[in-house]
């Protein structure tokens, strides 16, 4: 039998008649004779409820603690769905993430999928039910419950696709799936028919909704991902990775523009110029659960250099707690911290191999008198680092300067 | 080391400001040097709003993701008391059903405790943490969350200190502890300083805000059981097996009036007087979770009877339903039901020893023009089912009728 993997996050479940209507597109998608596993996250604004109730109690929670807190979040939302398509005359059952067989380390609030025991899933299926699983969250082995950290419902519904072999893994949002850019701020923005992994991730890691892991996954796995809204049924995007081989003949034109806003910068002035530096600057940080972005280091000739990065703004003051001490360690000169910024990115697989793309965002900008603070390129990528309030006007220049509003041909579109 | 298991109930952690004071008051009795391990409800009234989600979704929710469901308001209750105890420099750890090792049947909504694995909490304890569990759930042996039915956690917290063999299990509520009768209805209503199980658990059958299955579970591993306000440090009450002993020569009065509402009786005429009856007839009643309470039958001269018994008013329309069925199978006469009546009890230990109770309790009834409809004993409780709105009264009368408002010359006050 065939097998579809559904999610459904937070913005889609977030009251009694949007279950009731998520309950009747399972029950259409099982209608068609196909075995349906739906992953849900916590209903609405119910996570951010959570997390308020702890820091009411404690002024620094637990993340053990907290990870059990916000696990009730999914398991609501499941089993709310699992009795509404009941009430429709499916047969369904709710696991938690232990039950669904979930493994994951003991990193609580960021924790990773070890493993996924697939044997009570086939049971259920076997005998005929859909299975609603709750997303977000895994068990250790000690039994102690984990999350995957914000996002992470994308992160079960492909880690499920992927174990359990399923045909696609299809994720209903309250968006109609992957624009060429953000259609709030550039209206001619078009949605794309197709994407290939690399470029989705490129896009999910600048701005696109979704969570970068879960692009990793389905990279890793081949597990075709469709993003489509939960509240109409316009055909969404289909991220995949045979996209890459169609299309990089053709295209001679970028799939996307990304942009994040909330971006700090930290320098590091007069670092020593020896090996082990960077490393012994970067490992606190990503041991203390800091994502480190952009990262810019300049040789220079009187054996110092200055390094630049940029973390997420929520995360500066203790990024800058963490750098302080190593300053010290290491004898570097001044820190300097800047906040207000944003990251553009023009994203596009076979990038790297059609010359001139930098130069032509380059010059976008400097007509649209933006100036570029840092510039980091991938091979699908290249990234500029900006005023935080010139943001938006850069990406809808960008989105002309690439001729986005332009129909693709290979799209047939 | 001594340990203590506590128990709060929901009214107890209504809000942060309250899980606060409880931590406080746990902090308290954990640096006295005893271990505790805290059982906690979930907050205020959030069993009954998740039991209304339930029911915005589905006309008829499946008992497993109902449990599932409500095993949720526990977590949020226990984690949130754990991070409250953390911020105060303590050392705790939450613990779900499963993870504290609570067993139970596949009851789904009234599950039993078959065994409780301590090694976790044992585990736990010993590396001086304290250990907070959700209440009023469990786990079967297919994994699947249960619940223990409405005031559950009663039944955990003394489940807990039998099996991990406690000085005491201390019930924090919403009350100072047990009164000879509701001072809501008896102003004069003396507060006891301790009482026997087997009292106890006929109070908490006839009215007494507490789970009658905790009192049974105590009374079998002899587990002394404190009841006090969460909200105050008056002296409450304590629940042990010397009661008896200590008072029962004493004792020339009873212990309580206890009284419920919301009883409803069922009259089936003409049942055929032959063996097997009685059995055909409440059998189905049990298996459909339809609790019976007081049941009359006299035998008669024409080879049939009249059976009559009691349940609660919620359960009137489903035992009806069930008792329709038997009637024509068995071929008795009318089904006749009422509703709107109570039952009032007096109990106390050693009555049945003690002549002219029961027609003391008739007489004070009489004098009232309070009209008696059905009588049932047992050996420390009379109870009578009278008219709904003559209970409180009732009560009232009884409670002076019996000289409850005087100070018990046992009690020492």
């Amino acid at each position: 039998m065939s097998l579809v993997v559904h999610k459904y996050g937070g913005s889609s479940v977030a009251d009694a008649d949007m279950i009731k209507s998520v309950a009747r597109r399972i029950t259409d998608a099982r209608k068609k004779g196909t075995g349906v596993v739906a992953v849900v996250s916590a209903m609405g604004d119910s996570t951010d409820d959570l997390i308020d109730l702890a820091r009411s109690v404690s002024s620094q929670p637990h993340p053990r603690e907290m990870d059990l807190l916000l696990s009730t979040g999914e398991l609501v939302a499941c089993t709310l769905l699992t009795m509404a398509l009941e009430d429709l005359g499916q047969e369904a059952v709710s696991l938690t993430g232990s039950q669904a067989g979930i493994h994951t380390d003991t990193s609580h609030g960021q924790a990773r999928i070890d493993r996924v025991d697939t044997a009570r899933m086939l049971q259920e299926l076997g005998e005929g039910r859909i299975v609603v699983v709750a997303g977000f969250q895994g068990i250790t082995e000690d039994e102690d419950i984990t999350t995957l950290g914000r996002g992470g419902s994308d992160t079960t519904a492909v880690a499920l696709a992927a174990t359990l072999q399923a045909d696609r893994c299809e994720i209903y949002t309250d968006v109609d799936g992957i624009y060429t850019a953000d259609p709030r701020i550039v209206p001619e923005a078009r949605k794309l028919d197709e994407i290939s992994y690399d470029e989705m991730l490129e896009l999910a890691n600048y701005g696109a909704k979704m969570h970068p892991r879960s692009i990793e996954l389905g990279a890793v796995f081949n597990v075709p991902i469709y993003v489509a809204s939960s509240f109409n049924q316009t055909p969404g995007t289909l991220i995949h990775g045979n996209a890459d081989k169609v299309e990089m003949e053709n295209r001679i034109k970028a799939t996307g523009i990304a942009c994040t806003k909330n971006v700090a910068k930290i320098t590091v002035r007069s670092v020593p110029d020896r090996p082990g530096v960077a490393a012994a600057l970067f490992e606190p940080l990503a041991q203390s659960g800091i994502s480190v972005d952009t990262i810019v280091q300049n040789t220079s000739e009187d054996r110092t250099t200055d390094i630049s990065f940029t973390v997420s703004g929520d995360d500066l003051s203790a990024a800058m707690a963490k750098v302080e001490e190593l300053v010290k360690e290491i004898g570097s000169g001044a820190l300097i911290s800047e906040v207000g910024l944003a990251a553009v990115s023009v994203v596009g697989s076979g990038m790297q191999h059609t010359p001139g793309y930098a130069s032509r965002m380059f010059r976008v900008l400097a007509d649209g008198k933006v100036n570029i603070d840092m510039i980091t390129t991938s091979e699908i990528r290249i990234s500029c680092i900006i005023r935080e309030e010139q943001a938006e006007e850069a990406v809808r220049l960008l989105h002309r300067g690439f001729a986005l509003d332009e129909p693709d041909p290979a799209d047939g579109n």
